[in-house]
């Protein structure tokens, strides 16, 4: 096995070219070519090293990649806001804003919008605070601290309430994401330090949480 | 127009939701649900504020999100390593090495498999150095620092050649893309410097450049 090889066999878990997620299943299987709609297979191209979907009319390849997810820890003194979900995955339980980036933004100003989506909250942007590898559901979180401008939120469609919270009345035990637990971990440690710091790390697969909301 | 609408007016160019890049297709226009393979229609669908490729048979939504681009600066003492492209676009020009991130990876993993597969190159990954949104053809750059572990690099499958270069030995005149140019900008500012900082910056479209290779 050379080094390429045994950087991606540590990399990739058994099937990596089909993106399986107990929670997020934003990607359906792909059977069929979306360019002439014969069918695809599944076959390492020419020249590549990697299993991809590959058209029999075609021949078109069809790429898949990870997706971001970017959002805000917005701040307003010594509080912080959080949405309480209203959706699944993670029903009720309480998460940062944040969604999947849209084609045609910046990582900050997709930020700012799930910002306004999910808590009708308007934010400016201090920085980038953290960024979060999922590599078992093709995901990279980056969540940006940000500044709330003034206190005229409300819960948007996607959550059910939305909560100015300080680091003792954070519900620890009702987070939604362990992305979300990380960056709030982190985040309050910070602050007790005095100085805010970037962050990265990779969130690994965890035992289902028996809180389910 | 409320503020969600404005930020995606502002976000969004005219048709954000078909990716056209002069350079980059990897994409191909999606015609043909590839879960079932009937036709596709581009609708809002309820609940949603952009249009999608909507299945008119099986009424799966196909979204589309950005994608990351991942790579290294591999430090040799006061050089730095570059590649000479042998693929479009931008054939024979100068880029680091980088490339798609795959799924089931991190990051700094795919920077590191992209160093190895464009150079041969075997790296330690320093830190993020700077992150680069490119709204107009959804991409967002990722590029570490990152120190060489030997001079055992060579020319991969998709380069002409690998050279070790100081600042005044860059060519400048024949880097490849516009990220590359302008993180080689800020690496040597801040060597000059004596600090490495974390920078973030959207590029946008530019004229095509008179060079092509």
């Amino acid at each position: 096995m050379n080094v390429v090889q045994d950087i991606r066999a540590r990399a990739l878990p058994q099937r990596p070219y089909i993106m399986r997620s107990p929670t997020i299943t934003r990607l359906p299987v792909m059977n069929f070519c979306s360019a002439c709609g014969a069918r695809v297979e599944i076959t390492v191209p020419p020249g590549d090293t990697l299993p991809r979907y590959v058209c029999t009319g075609c021949e078109t390849i069809h790429y898949e990649n990870p997706k971001m997810v970017v959002g805000c820890i917005p701040e307003w003194e010594n509080r912080i806001l959080l949405c309480r979900r209203a959706i699944e995955p993670r029903y009720g339980l309480w998460t940062l804003p944040a969604g999947f980036m849209e084609n045609g933004e910046t990582t900050a100003q997709g930020a700012l919008r799930e910002t306004l989506e999910e808590a009708n909250a308007r934010v400016e942007i201090l920085g980038l605070y953290a960024l979060f590898n999922i590599p078992h559901i093709n995901q990279v979180y980056m969540l940006f601290r940000a500044r709330l401008l003034d206190l005229d939120f409300c819960a948007g469609a996607e959550s059910l309430e939305t909560r100015l919270l300080g680091e003792t009345e954070i519900p620890w035990d009702q987070i939604a994401f362990a992305t979300v637990r990380r960056t709030l971990n982190l985040y309050f440690s910070d602050r007790r330090n005095g100085e805010y710091r970037f962050h990265m790390g990779t969130i690994d697969p965890m035992p289902k949480s028996p809180t389910t909301g």
